[in-house]
């Protein structure tokens, strides 16, 4: 997908919520443990309940690895469904990998072109060569990891590195790698007030924000100081739309926190 | 396994060599790809034919997973098998995770309790909470990159950050947390020259040394630099030993350049 087909979708829904599925078999409602497949039975009612409130869908893959095979086989459904029955949606594959050129490479054919995700989100300690394979794939995009929304992030990523931050040095020094433009960053919504500074930097780039509800980040705040002319926002939630209840009721109740999320975005837009 | 019989068995097969299983099917001998999994027959006749010489071995998960669920399977036979086969012996998920906390958690059941590696790569970037996960599981350890051996490394990993570069400080900082004993290192082997300085940050620690072969390292200048009291290493060889040749007698061929690896490593371990 392009960038602008990512924009024109939001404006159509108004709406720029990407919603996190990922999936724990200890927290969805019993009755979906007798499936063939409870994660993608899950994940197929979410979908199903929320797909015209959001523009995205973010699989965190440690989810399913935790399954193994089947988690794998659940993952595989999951996107395929999504990019027969919903192609205008945006499919994030939030697997955080990254790795010496040619294995990097690996992982990019794995998601890009093996399951078919439209972005996948990269670490950026090995540097240049490690995500430039990424960023070859046309109309795909590659989410590097700049501030994320965990206390960790205070580790290094705020750091200063020859005079600026580790993270703001992660943002300039990957403008020069090749391909650039097919970069999208992770800054986390719990640390809205960042954004300011990070906009002076990419005053263009998508970023997808985590930590909205669970994690404690505000929405008012992360577009105060985040959103560009083209929006250049993906908001994520997970926890707290797709296990908003854990009853038979589950997939109308993360819908309904989706379309509070939805309203709040909408207003946004028109303000 | 914990890391004294880690010890014990480099001591009796006079060897601290580490195996990459990286398989890449255009790579392995065709006849193979007529089996029913070709990736395992491949990876089953290399351990078969080398595993008197090395004491781990490494699959970089990028390589399976660029295979889909095949891969996952072939990945869990490989496991399986060295479980089996050669318990002795010291299995190294090359998967270089790291998320927040509770996502975390869910890579090491994955890569510790699920498909039962005694040890899985890690990335520092997002810190502490996304490390500490990993470090609870009894005799199992948590690999961390540190100075990695590709270009990209000297991106950010050599940056000076607070004075000392970002390498030394996840060292640092790393030894901090909640049971950093069960921390072993990537360290690059085409850097040997820094380990000096690494050793005087973790000077027990085993560091797990790619590059060697294929990426130009040296084995004498790592252990001149690296070696410990207790060896402390585990060098790791992918394509100069599986790829040795790539006709029907590739496990041979495999097993010899093992064999000239790990005789020079005995030399080392008897100087």
């Amino acid at each position: 997908m392009t960038t602008q087909q990512l924009i024109n979708q939001i404006k159509k829904k108004q709406s720029f919520l990407c919603i996190g599925l990922d999936v724990d078999l200890n927290k969805i409602p019993q009755h979906l443990l007798e499936e063939e497949d409870p994660i993608f039975a899950f994940n197929k009612a979410i979908i199903d309940a929320t797909h015209q409130l959001c523009v995205a869908y973010k699989p965190n893959t440690a989810f399913y690895e935790a399954y193994g095979i089947k988690g794998w086989q659940a993952l595989e459904k999951t996107i395929n469904y999504l990019n027969d029955k919903h192609p205008e949606i945006y499919t994030i594959a939030d697997a955080k990998r990254g790795d010496i050129g040619n294995t990097s490479t690996m992982y990019a054919k794995a998601f890009f072109e093996d399951l078919g995700f439209d972005s996948v989100t990269v670490a950026p300690y090995m540097g240049k060569d490690s995500v430039e394979p990424f960023l070859t794939f046309e109309d795909k995009h590659t989410i590097l990891l700049a501030l994320t929304s965990n206390q960790g992030a205070f580790d290094f990523q705020t750091k200063t590195v020859d005079g600026v931050e580790l993270y703001k040095q992660v943002l300039k020094t990957s403008k020069t790698w090749k391909n650039s433009e097919n970069l999208m960053y992770v800054v986390g919504a719990t640390k809205a007030e960042f954004l300011a500074d990070i906009r002076q930097i990419i005053p263009d780039s998508f970023l997808l924000v985590p930590g909205v509800g669970a994690q404690g980040g505000n929405l008012q705040d992360v577009c105060k100081y985040g959103m560009t002319d083209t929006v250049g926002l993906l908001i994520n939630s997970s926890r707290g739309i797709i296990y908003a209840s854990q009853n038979d009721d589950f997939a109308q109740a993360a819908a309904v926190k989706a379309k509070e999320l939805q309203l709040q975005m909408s207003e946004i837009l028109n303000a």
